[in-house]
């Protein structure tokens, strides 16, 4: 279920590699014990247009959204936010020390009545093969 | 109203034709007799970033949502997702064969109080001409 | 807190300056004067695969989301959805004068108990260096 999609803003690509930022959340998101291996999915989507605050064009952004199951506690959803977006603070420690970035993390909860899936993965990871 | 966004791994693209799945969505959608054509609007989100499970290079997905007008009921929105979610499988059929591929699907409701628009083809599509 | 997602088809941007119009709805949520400058992210992601209505090659979309902080009057989020929608709408006239396209547009609270953010812009705006 957890789906991580991060939107950020095209001028980063010249400093950061978005596929590591992606594997960094996946290990994070991991590293909580909340989530099953099979089912965790992190991806970026490069936003080449954008505007942001004064419009310098040193000014960047990354955006996550966790979208999960529903039925955590609170005490569980904070803790898994408080950890992603610790390693993702960590990976962006050059970013955060200037004067031109924005970094920000949501998590909303998939209503399970609306949700549909079927996970091919599982089966693999679950049997060990 | 209905839109579904669709975001995937950049991998599937060397086997999957995105247009065509959209275009098989479209279809599902209007199928269900639950929408008006001049409404309906899919459109898929090439991820070129992304972690997925155990990382393997094979692995890919493709996660679907559709934010749709409030108040219908709860079994007029199963049977929506139901059909759209059965036009996917059978597409993705191939993709969910191998131990590398996860489907999702989750339905959304728009607050109409929240929600402003303009839709120039419904009138030529309400003419019929 | 304030983000603006703009989903499109690839086909406007033959016509239209996403750039451009990212700039144009940045400056109508601050003439609100309900946000601070420094928080305002507004971002286009462009689709290439879609599919619209009856699929006529001409037929395009742009679908704009913003999320933002929680606790504004329903009153607020009318008037902020108002300007933003209008300049939206006339920017896109040329768009809007042809029977193929549709615009669209969401708001959408973010839970504040779900929420992280470091925002590293504040500081240098607010200092008013």
């Amino acid at each position: 279920m957890p789906h991580f999609t991060i939107e950020y803003s095209a001028n980063l690509d010249a400093a950061v590699d978005m596929s590591e930022f992606c594997a960094t959340i996946l290990k994070a998101a991991l590293g909580t014990g909340m989530f099953e291996t099979g089912a965790v999915r992190v991806r970026a989507i490069r936003c080449d247009a954008y505007a942001i605050a004064d419009q310098l064009p040193e000014n960047g952004f990354l955006d996550m959204s966790l979208r999960m199951g529903a039925g955590r506690s609170i005490e569980a959803k904070a803790a898994i936010g408080d950890a992603v977006f610790a390693a993702a603070e960590a990976f962006l420690k050059p970013q955060l020390a200037t004067p031109h970035f924005a970094l920000s993390f949501e998590i909303r909860e998939i209503n399970p009545d609306l949700s549909w899936k079927r996970n091919a993965i599982h089966p693999r990871l679950r049997s060990g093969s």
